[in-house]
């Protein structure tokens, strides 16, 4: 296979970050609230999100620059839970990715009101997205992918998901696999499963197509967080950017620690090989899909 | 005239109230979060932004049951920038309407998750209502709806008003009248005018009507700002349930502190007398939005 992911990534992360430059550079650069959105949204994040949207457009054989508008909507929604998760009241980070977090870089106050301004400008964008797009959905789809996008983002999705992680760690609920899947389903696995479908949808799929790219979805988003954890006990520190063994010494709720490390690394296999053979129906369109799930499984940070 | 407008509030609110009930009654009461969105929505506030949406959609003749939606979502994100108003990185504040913050009755962090939860479900409402309203406007309307809120409520409206806000305070620029004017519009007034207009647009209403009620709604909103700034000045303290003055004492910028008492309460009673002369076009059905605007130049707290 001659495919590239390596520099698929980085030209769709370029593609991706070309866009969320247009939606931003619309306004007034000096105000803090734009600069603080930026700051975030830029800061170097690996636009996962919005490269699953693209290569499930892609995997259905259409014009992904359709799904332009959702790439851009979901990844201002990721950054906006970041910056929210960062927060003095939450995780109390200083640094993300090497830089100051936004409520370091600016204010707490400006921190929360990038977040939730990152939160609203990504329905408006959804909703309306002719200014700045040259390609987009018709009004039906555009709404089937506010109700998806806004039900994998609140109540049923990633907010509640962000508060069952803090109330396991008061908790301690660590002997319950059940628990730890259903934390990472919400927190995470919600929000990668419909950028998949929102890819998906843009360019106008067939629903029991999208049915099979939702199982691949799902099975990865789990896989990736099996083999964050499988990493913090093997990983080079070097590589990792972080300690070995941090997890343990934290405390943490993890895969290993439940299940034990032999038993992660199989379960992380099995379900990659699901993803796989959920999109085994289609051809070539879906190699840049394959090649983002053989990473999950073997990458090393 | 007949009309009783201290009873058409308490009915409309009743059934804002109720519609709000079952939204978030289709969840788990046992959960925190659902819990924090309940206590902060619930919290007796006055509802003025759904009424005013209702007031609309009768004012244009038609069934106001389709405007609930939008009267729904609405009161969401205006309940979700009261808490995290009230945050400690923020105002800071203990109380509101004589009931702990939500940050107070349960954490921060659950303060900022319920506040985003509530903005985020504001749009699952207006993409997606099928499952709890009866009725609701057409997909094309509803996508409309989605557009103006969350440009009313974002990075030019709202969120960025609460950043001027903060800013001013920092900045002192007490003299510019223009400014504070600017600050009302984006962080109260945008708001109070998308209700107007989403619930003549809720209910099918022709554009060039929906000029009219966003004069009149751009108005009474400056209005309300104007009056509140005079009554802090001249208001009963019993009945105001905070000491008047207070404002000078806080050094707050204000319509009295840069054009005088006597030019301010001018200026209210000619926004109010312009905001009904751009509804004159209504005949009875505008009763309930004449009479809210008389409300709010002569109330007394």
């Amino acid at each position: 296979m001659n495919f590239n992911l390596h520099q698929y990534l980085k030209k769709k992360q370029e593609l991706v970050n070309r866009y969320l430059k247009i939606v931003l550079g619309q306004y007034d650069q000096n105000r803090e609230l734009i600069q603080a959105m930026d700051h975030s949204l830029m800061a170097g994040g690996k636009k996962l999100r919005p490269i699953l949207s693209i290569a499930a457009a892609q995997a259905c054989g259409k014009d992904f620059m359709f799904a332009l508008p959702a790439c851009c909507a979901i990844e201002m929604i990721h950054t906006y839970s970041l910056i929210h998760d960062d927060l003095p009241a939450m995780d109390d980070d200083d640094l993300r990715r090497g830089l100051p977090t936004c409520h370091k870089k600016y204010s707490e106050a400006t921190a929360i009101l990038a977040g939730d301004a990152l939160l609203t400008h990504a329905f408006n964008i959804l909703s309306n997205p002719e200014q700045i797009f040259k390609k987009y959905p018709e009004p039906q789809i555009r709404l089937n992918l506010i109700s998806k996008v806004s039900l994998a983002a609140g109540i049923q999705g990633m907010v509640e998901g962000q508060m069952l992680d803090m109330q396991s760690f008061q908790l301690k609920q660590k002997d319950s696999l059940t628990h730890l899947k259903k934390i990472h389903e919400l927190k995470t696995g919600k929000m990668i499963t419909v950028s998949v479908e929102a890819g998906a949808l843009s360019v106008g799929t067939d629903l029991k197509i999208i049915d099979k790219l939702i199982i691949y979805a799902d099975k990865i988003g789990l896989a990736f967080q099996v083999v964050d954890d499988i990493l913090n006990i093997e990983g080079d520190p070097k590589i990792m950017g972080k300690a070995a063994g941090s997890d343990v010494l934290n405390d943490k709720m993890t895969f290993p620690a439940i299940i034990g490390l032999d038993e992660s690394k199989k379960y992380a296999e099995n379900l990659i090989e699901e993803a796989l053979e959920s999109i085994s129906l289609f051809e070539e369109t879906a190699t840049p899909l394959r090649a983002i799930a053989e990473y999950i499984i073997n990458r090393n940070h």
